[in-house]
């Protein structure tokens, strides 16, 4: 049982890490130092997850990754606006 | 059997997209549009995952995050370094 709460803190604590970063960009319309490549090819990843979480019908990786997809995609969208 | 391959498709580019940003840090110097909040929440959930890893014995899980908490504590050592 308690891999259960390890795991979902886990899966919670990576998700919502990215809360930080979407609001620093929103705030300081500055995102010289992000790293498009990496955004880009983390989004990818996580879209697999997602995949991989409907083929397993896993609801926790598919809510996590469908979370995570949206605040990667922000973060991707303010690197283009705010150069 | 195809949802190894994308499980571990998945795996690795969630794990290697952290480089470019590292390579990004250690050319500019430039920090700036980080948010350490981000990369230390970020690192303490992928510290869980390696835990759930090692609890469930599964050796992709602890790899992947293994490789992951390398790339995040250079990210949060230059975040603090290259103000």
């Amino acid at each position: 049982m308690h891999e259960l709460i390890i795991g979902g803190a886990a899966a919670t604590l990576t998700t919502l890490s990215f809360i930080p970063q979407v609001i620093r960009l929103y705030r300081t319309k500055d995102s010289r130092s992000i790293s498009m490549t990496t955004f880009l090819v983390f989004g990818l990843g996580v879209s697999l997850w997602l995949a991989y979480g409907i083929i397993i019908r896993d609801i926790v990786i598919i809510l996590a990754n469908a979370v995570t997809i949206v605040l990667t995609a922000m973060i991707v969208v303010m690197k283009v606006l705010y150069r």
